[in-house]
């Protein structure tokens, strides 16, 4: 996915806001479930959601206004847990700025229940993406 | 209701980015409805909500890195519109750095409609609070 | 200007939290400035910035996540004061879902004192853009 | 530190979004240094910063609307980086919510270069504080 970096995320250094990169990673991995074809809307209508276990971000460089940036995402593991790594660069010197992992686990909309396998439907396009 | 300025809400200006205000608008306007006694929690309770119609805004001072606001919240109105009026001052000078204006209709969360008295609850405890 | 309603604009009724269309007014700005010429960098460059005075918000109906926008940004006068007026629809039907008004005032970057005949750089860009 | 989720702070999902954790971390860390004695403030007139370097954050409960939480900050170490550790618990049950670890690495602010001694004057702070 590629972005722009929008004045509102910057901070008083003229950076980004370290707090903001996790946006541009929901952002990613919407993006990339929308390529898979298992959205955040299909997850709502089955009755299930993935919420972030856990997050580790690695901030390399700092992003600037109007810089150009693109986000590497890319699926690790989806059972027993959704894992997903990430890697933001500098659109045109290709030059990491930061990098990321998160973990999600598929729950049980209503009751909170963790479970352990993926969705069928998700399995199903993920085979196709692959 | 006070508050103090947070890092995370400046901008390269070193100053409030604009658009963060309208959060405190917000937090300054369920204290109020805290105190009244009539909560966004009531409100979906009772299944309905308080959708923005109109805002407007102005900027008079800008509010900087741990800067102690003061924000004074006064229902004008609350049929058929939710009207309030915002002022926040510094704290300590007691200078005025910005007024707000919210008009807010009452609808039915389920169905979306308006509607134009406000909910007898409310009513009830907006008499004791006055 | 088009963009796609991100998940983490998102509120509790599942529609895009009213603040939130600050920022995409911003977003809206800076693209239109960028395509006159003249942008947030080159202000910085020239020692001047242009803080919000006033805005006016109306929120007519609701976004929802991954919907498209279309956001119609236009300069209504630039001194002595920058008018801007915004109106966003949805980007498939048309359907006008948001309208604002700001106003933005030119300042020296130092001194903080106001400029009221817009800098001429600024005006060059403008009258090719016109 | 003591705060309350405010209702800006939620997703669809009707708890707080796990993005805004890290707004909460710098609230509290900020609100550590401040007792400490040694602020941004003062980083930024010595002409240091502290910019994260890595942030690691493990979500164990959801945080909901005016849900009360207490958030303590503890210094593991601040030479040659920075080292914080953060837990989020529910202020009633004490719950434990969430957990998070920093490391900042000091830096001056001028020319980004990495320093790998903390200030005299927030070791001195730090002595006293201890």
């Amino acid at each position: 996915m590629y972005m722009e970096v929008p004045f509102y995320d910057l901070d008083p250094m003229n950076v980004v806001w370290h707090g903001n990169y996790v946006k541009y990673l929901e952002a990613s991995r919407c993006d990339m479930l929308s390529k898979i074809g298992y959205t955040y809307t299909d997850m709502m209508n089955e009755g299930i959601a993935y919420p972030l276990a856990t997050m580790d971000l690695k901030f390399i460089k700092s992003a600037r206004f109007s810089q150009k940036l693109k986000i590497v995402t890319t699926l690790i593991e989806y059972e027993p847990a959704l894992i997903i790594r990430y890697e933001i660069f500098d659109a045109k010197s290709d030059e990491l700025i930061f990098k990321a992992k998160s973990m999600q686990i598929c729950i049980d909309a209503k009751t909170g229940e963790s479970i352990y396998s993926a969705p069928v439907k998700f399995v199903e396009q993920l085979e196709k993406y692959e």
